[in-house]
């Protein structure tokens, strides 16, 4: 039995997993050549239309973000600048095998080697539809992971995701991966505990620590290889009180959320999505606190009437709660082509508001939308990265103008309150300069990021990333104090939310209004009612 | 005449320029196609032989950086990696210039989309390259620019801004550029107006506006083409006042900085490299407030001995007086091959102390060099990019371990004091965790650009990059008042320390000790007899 091996990660979604390793990285399948350079072709064509086939069976049982993600592989698939270059290296005399594999290979370069990270998350899909294919060539079926199995390897294919049974346990543990990819965000909407960012080093560890039971504790983002038996009690007692907790926490769901002390907390949803609202009771949340309109912004920039009903879905799902749409927030880790420009460091570049006040054109068709939407429920507007007065005051003039040239128009509107994001630090250390503005919404992901200086999707650097800092729950605190002073409402939208870890700190730092994602709802009602204040 | 035409930009040297504008921008020259393979060579040989002479001179009559880029480049010529690829597609029967055009940016592509700016940084000089051996092979000598022109164009070539004689004037305008570039650097030395980042847009302008006289205002970082008489009137008295500010400012060097009230302020010189100091008197200054040691950090990482030899010149030219060195800030904007990683924002990522302290065999060795160069003068030491107090802890801790280790050996050796900078707004916000630190230095570059959310070397949003907004003063002013109350000295080393509309601010936070470039010394002080405090 070899000593345990601790390793440390990045939580991608919270929960615990105790069972075997099964390896993801791929195993090379035998293909047999063909006769012809036709039959070869004949080959390939068959594979692609198997994948494909497969491809549009999971689209049946799938909806939402993931159906999404399946959409783009099955257009890559269907798309001749994509595979001509297989079906022209065939002609040559190529296998099919060899031809697909390069062909796809010399795209994926340029989306892994990508500066932008929306280009490399979408590389995990390419080699998706790559292995796919060779798989169908091959008749190589995936091997079966045993129930229960903790997949492990470089990366996860979405399908491989899409295809597993959870039900029976499991988990996720890549050596590199990112919290931000497309399966870390199934797997926090679906509850399957995932870690990444373990390192290339440590799970190269010997044979007989993988192939023992290990132990994926995605709570606090580690994992234990061949763990002792003192270990593996620790863990089911951690795993235990991690199930208790979330069972515990679906009893607070329909409650308002109240301390221990009777101090009412509001907490409302995050979205990302209209459709993200479907599956949630209005009537367990106190509003949407952060609805981003990111996924607006696709391959194209959207159009007045797409965003007008996208804002209305929501704000009529809402019952007439508050609603709180951000503009836009493209750049940072969102790039948009054609609107966003690359840059060394965007995280500290045009992004935000900065962005849009760059671009009015697609700002003003924005505004449109939402002083249209405004009419239809309890709207508010915030904007994101705000470090500056001058930028509040651009952005409010440009709703006042698209008022102004609605009503001349004599189109239904109404002027929503406008307030402003609070993550660029200059904003919470000198809050006096934005008394005009409706309401604050702290960004606790980004304001920690520049206070600590640490971006939030590096591991390297995640062990300073901490809400709890002092420093950061300094400027919260001040912020919350400010907003009290000046009767300007301060909420909270940010990972930090939804934390059981940090939500008394955010009750003690004088927070009384929170936003959290749909799946953390009921955790952090929970959370809030064991902080005494 | 055409309406006057402003365009903005980032100063990357201040000083102010008039004159008519010079194309750099690269004009096609013909070449003489040879008769055989073996006189396409030839010719090749020929030219790449001239440009090594040139070179060559060039560096006789220079030195410091500006001859470390010009070695950079004779390396490079004399590089059979680099000319081999030209030399195959002739004897494959293409023409020398297509050939070496070609096998150069092949390369050159390599260098401009990298991640690094280290790299991109470099694509100039291979460009630099790639121009002068094509202008040997034409025997094109470069078009002569008249005296006291402003150089404008995508970017200048180091051997370009070498090669001018700016003792009768002139100045640098480019669409593109970087403030962080190796001409920037020259410029700056030289007091060569410039201005980097004006845009590709802005100067492919009319060619009447091209034609003219044009106005640089490197003080503000921008240019006016076909002024109007009002506007050339009012530039003459901002450049003669810019002119008079740095004449009478040479009549301060000699004496101690002190305001108009009285309040006596040190004035230290930072320096990049030991040679910085070779021409400063040493009289002139209160010490070296910062000493960079990211020049020993080059292609191979330095031995103990290069870095002791080092820290010991500048030890002793200081005659007694304070030099405090910074350990190595690698990361960011300066990667170091084999040592930092690439990373989408550097600025947020490993570096500095961070990285310092994940590379514990590389940081031992400098911390032994420099506890064997504390015996030789006033040595201080402090950590960059701190962010919580473990990690002064831990850093503090191996300096302990390699003193014993040193006694141990019988080596002589002084332990520094040893302090922080103040950079991370997390320590500017908390210092209170930071009591037992033996100084503070505050480093207001990069303060301000987390602060504000906006990298120092992007032009998309200088606008926001300013250490004079409320936000960061108020840190900056809160960290002295903490230092005063803990009796911790206070500095602050970075570009506002030497900006004469930044000092009243700073003076005006509770700073009474600065860190400025050594350009910058003379109006530094004659800054701070201005100010009233």
């Amino acid at each position: 039995m070899p000593e345990p091996l601790r390793l440390q990660g990045i939580s991608a979604s919270a929960g615990y997993a105790e069972g075997p390793l099964f390896n993801l990285d791929p195993v090379v399948a035998r293909y047999g050549r063909k006769a012809t350079a036709a039959d070869e072709r004949l080959a390939l064509e068959t594979a692609i239309k198997a994948a494909t086939g497969r491809l549009a069976t999971l689209i049946e049982a799938t909806r939402g973000d993931a159906a999404d993600i399946l959409e783009f592989q099955l257009a890559m698939l269907d798309d001749d600048a994509l595979t001509g270059p297989a079906f022209a290296a065939i002609a040559a005399g190529q296998p099919a095998d060899a031809a697909w594999r390069q062909a796809l290979d010399a795209e994926i370069v340029g989306y892994e080697t990508s500066d932008q990270d929306y280009f490399r998350a979408r590389a995990a899909d390419m080699r998706d539809i790559r292995d796919q294919v060779l798989r169908a060539l091959t008749e190589d079926s995936d091997p079966a992971a045993p129930a229960g199995a903790i997949f492990y390897g470089e990366d996860i294919a979405p399908t491989r995701f899409l295809e597993t049974d959870w039900s029976s346990g499991g988990g996720i543990a890549l050596k590199a991966g990112s919290a931000a990819s497309h399966v870390a965000m199934l797997a926090r909407s679906r509850g399957v505990p995932m870690v990444v960012g373990l390192g290339a080093v440590g799970l190269g560890a010997s044979p007989a620590h993988l192939a023992g039971v290990a132990l994926l504790d995605a709570e606090h983002g580690g994992i234990i290889l061949a763990p002792s038996r003192a270990e593996v009690e620790a863990f089911r007692r951690s795993s235990s009180s991690f199930a208790a907790r979330r069972d515990r926490a679906e009893t607070f769901l329909a409650r308002p959320a109240v301390t221990k002390a009777g101090t009412a907390v509001r907490v409302q949803v995050s979205i990302a999505d209209p459709s993200d609202v479907d599956n949630i009771d209005v009537s367990t949340c106190d509003g949407v606190g952060l609805m981003r309109t990111e996924f607006l912004f696709g391959k194209t920039l959207p159009d007045e009437e797409t965003q007008y009903r996208a804002y209305r879905k929501v704000l009529e799902w809402a019952e007439g709660r508050p609603v709180t749409i951000r503009t836009v927030d493209a750049g940072g880790d969102k790039p948009v082509p054609g609107f966003t420009v690359a840059e060394t460091n965007p995280f500290l570049g045009l992004r935000g508001i900065r962005l849009s006040l760059a671009r009015p054109e697609v700002f003003r068709l924005q505004i449109r939308a939402l002083l249209r939407a405004a009419a239809h429920g309890n709207l508010k507007v915030m904007f994101p990265m705000v470090a500056v007065r001058d930028e509040y005051e651009r952005a409010a003039a440009l709703f006042a103008e698209e008022q102004a040239a609605l009503t001349a128009r004599g189109v239904a509107q109404k002027m929503p309150p406008l307030g402003i994001m609070v993550e660029v630090p200059s904003v919470a250390i000198a809050p006096e300069a934005f008394t005009e503005v409706a309401f604050f919404s702290i960004g606790s992901n980004d304001l920690t990021q520049y206070v600590m200086a640490a971006a939030r999707d590096n591991a390297l650097v995640a062990h300073l990333n901490s809400i709890r800092h002092p420093a950061v729950l300094r400027l919260i605190a001040s912020v919350a104090a400010f907003g009290r002073v000046q009767r300007i409402p301060v909420s909270l939208c940010g990972d930090a939310g939804g934390d059981p870890a940090a939500i008394p700190a955010l009750i003690e730092a004088g927070l009384r209004d929170l936003s959290v994602v749909p799946a953390q709802l009921a955790m952090a009602k929970a959370a809030i009612a064991d902080v005494s204040i």
